[in-house]
């Protein structure tokens, strides 16, 4: 038998402190794990007291996750690198733009074995061009890198509402072993081994659920979203299969695939702004300051980045969904415009159509 | 060029109406048919006039399709026979508990290189066993069936708000043929050649959106339903893999795979019904009369059809989901047994899970 993990969660906003409860709860009769589980939280004063010794008294992240108690092993530290020293197992729960500074803070200090699991949904775009999170952690840290995703929108995993995960992790033992970190009745684990896949998925759908809120704005219906989510689908995929040789078309069926799409484009924040947007004639920025109290979209910013490494390879027009959505964001061009795009979506063309002459 | 084709229409409900204006409209400029489309009409009195001679006088299909005006060129009969005698098109799309008695009135005195096209969501049940639909026009008629399934709402259609659809057709020149009868700038085609999956996509569909809207009504949030309606697409991925050997994963991708089970999963009468069963505790038989003013639902009887089949081959617990939804609907079991079912599915097992000790 191995020696038990320690685990250090890296993140403590609201998924942070949801994965949080879980892990800690989990632990505690799971003889793979130690009963201890650190977490590097962002220190912030809340009404004159700091989050960590909120979060070490109260049990509680009354910033980010009030009315749920985060179990008492879970110990809050302020300083990653003290937080994450001994950790066999590294959960990356954090904005991304985040990454890359937390990874320079603890380049050299990490367990030569530890290994890390990124829950983390974006894209890194740096002076190299765009890059996967995981790869990030992977390069800077010289891990392993495996990711968790899903149709998990937070305060419905909190509320212990049924739902289901993919892991991506090309070693099976090692997934199975982040399966029993996670996994609880209500939160069910699939572990696959296209972690690239997995990964991309979770970037990609929030450029959908943009597209799927101008329609909602624009007051199509259901069938109409449908296609949004159907054709973005198909250029998830295209685009897995373009930069990233070996993805597979399974996964797109798994929860971080259609099922975390689906969800994304009916509920998730992307969607909520952009139909704001159709409605109010407003920019996103000025929606993001009046209705998400300081959180920031990542479907805008995940659709530019895209859109600089589509036009770089000379290929917008075969990701009309995505360049269209990038375009709106940009105000380069109207919301009903995404309408004509849809109408003459490549999917539906038919080089083989024969002449009314041929027939 | 070959001779232009005649199209009847068979059935004038509401997806019927809908159908009847596209096509009417569509073969107005396309060399491909003769303009005038035949559709059979099941006579019915409206407030003392017979439904035919309000489509032939009025060209709205008043109590199916209020609001909209069909073309002048689709021409109402009552007799289906003399409707269908001299097409080379016929397009089926009425209740799929009438197919038989129509094939019935029809055999015999069809063109014998006459194709047809079937729109019916269901399948047949008879002494022989479970069947698709276009597979009784086959042997009934003796005739090609292709089939048209999508994401399509009936009313969101009838006000052109842009959906797409697939057709299932294994001749290409044929599929691309019943494209152009059907395509418009709000309605978008593709064709592909795994008809049964088509079609059994459009039946099974339905199953899944009973149990979506059992956890609706037990209030459960939007990660619950994108996990049901991926555990249904893997149960009917199972089944079309099981039952209809050569069924193609791409297919599911289409407007007819996911695309439609969303739409349904989110809006269709069947998930409406269910989340009144859960909610009200009445049985479903009643909240038809009460709900559904004369329509009846497709998700419980083809449940039901599923589950004789799947009884008889001793393959029930490879189909949780589908067999949960039949049980609840038969009321045999409680509507919150559904999440047990989704919290012991197979697709969460690894057979090959190692042991804490093995770690």
């Amino acid at each position: 038998m191995s020696t038990p993990k320690r685990i250090c969660i890296i993140g403590s906003g609201n998924w942070g402190s949801v994965i949080a409860k879980i892990v800690g709860n989990n632990v505690k009769d799971n003889g793979n794990f130690v009963t201890e589980v650190k977490m590097y939280v962002y220190e912030e004063m809340i009404n004159g007291r700091k989050l960590t010794e909120i979060l070490n008294t109260d049990h509680e992240n009354v910033k980010y996750l009030p009315g749920h108690k985060i179990p008492e092993n879970v110990i809050a530290i302020a300083d990653p690198k003290e937080a994450a020293k001994d950790a066999d197992i590294l959960v990356w729960v954090l904005p991304h733009q985040f990454v890359r500074g937390i990874c320079k803070a603890l380049a050299g200090s990490v367990k030569k074995d530890c290994i890390a699991i990124s829950l983390i949904k974006g894209l890194d775009i740096s002076e190299k061009g765009l890059d996967l999170i995981s790869n990030v952690i992977r390069e800077q840290l010289g891990i392993e890198c495996s990711v968790l995703m899903g149709a998990n929108i937070a305060p419905e995993v909190a509320n212990e509402n049924y739902c289901e995960a993919t892991i991506g992790c090309k070693n099976r033992e090692m997934g199975l072993l982040l399966k029993s970190m996670v996994q609880t009745p209500y939160f069910r684990i699939v572990v696959i081994d296209d972690e690239h896949t997995v990964e991309l998925c979770g970037a990609l759908k929030n450029i959908v659920a943009v597209g799927a809120g101008f329609v909602d704005g624009l007051g199509y219906g259901d069938n109409t979203k449908a296609a949004v989510i159907r054709l973005g689908l198909m250029e998830m995929v295209k685009f897995a299969e373009t930069f990233y040789p070996g993805s597979k078309m399974d996964t797109f069926l798994e929860s971080c695939g259609v099922a975390d799409l689906v969800t994304t484009c009916y509920s998730g924040r992307n969607r909520r702004i952009a139909e704001q947007v159709v409605k109010t004639g407003k920019d996103i920025k000025t929606l993001e300051k009046e209705l998400l109290n300081g959180q920031s979209l990542q479907g805008p910013p995940t659709a530019a980045e895209v859109n600089t490494m589509l036009c770089q390879k000379n290929m917008e027009e075969k990701y009309p969904l995505f360049t269209a959505v990038h375009k709106i964001c940009k105000g380069e061009l109207k919301p009903i415009a995404f309408i004509d795009c849809l109408k003459n979506h490549p999917e539906h063309l038919d080089d083989d159509m024969p002449s009314p002459a041929q027939l």
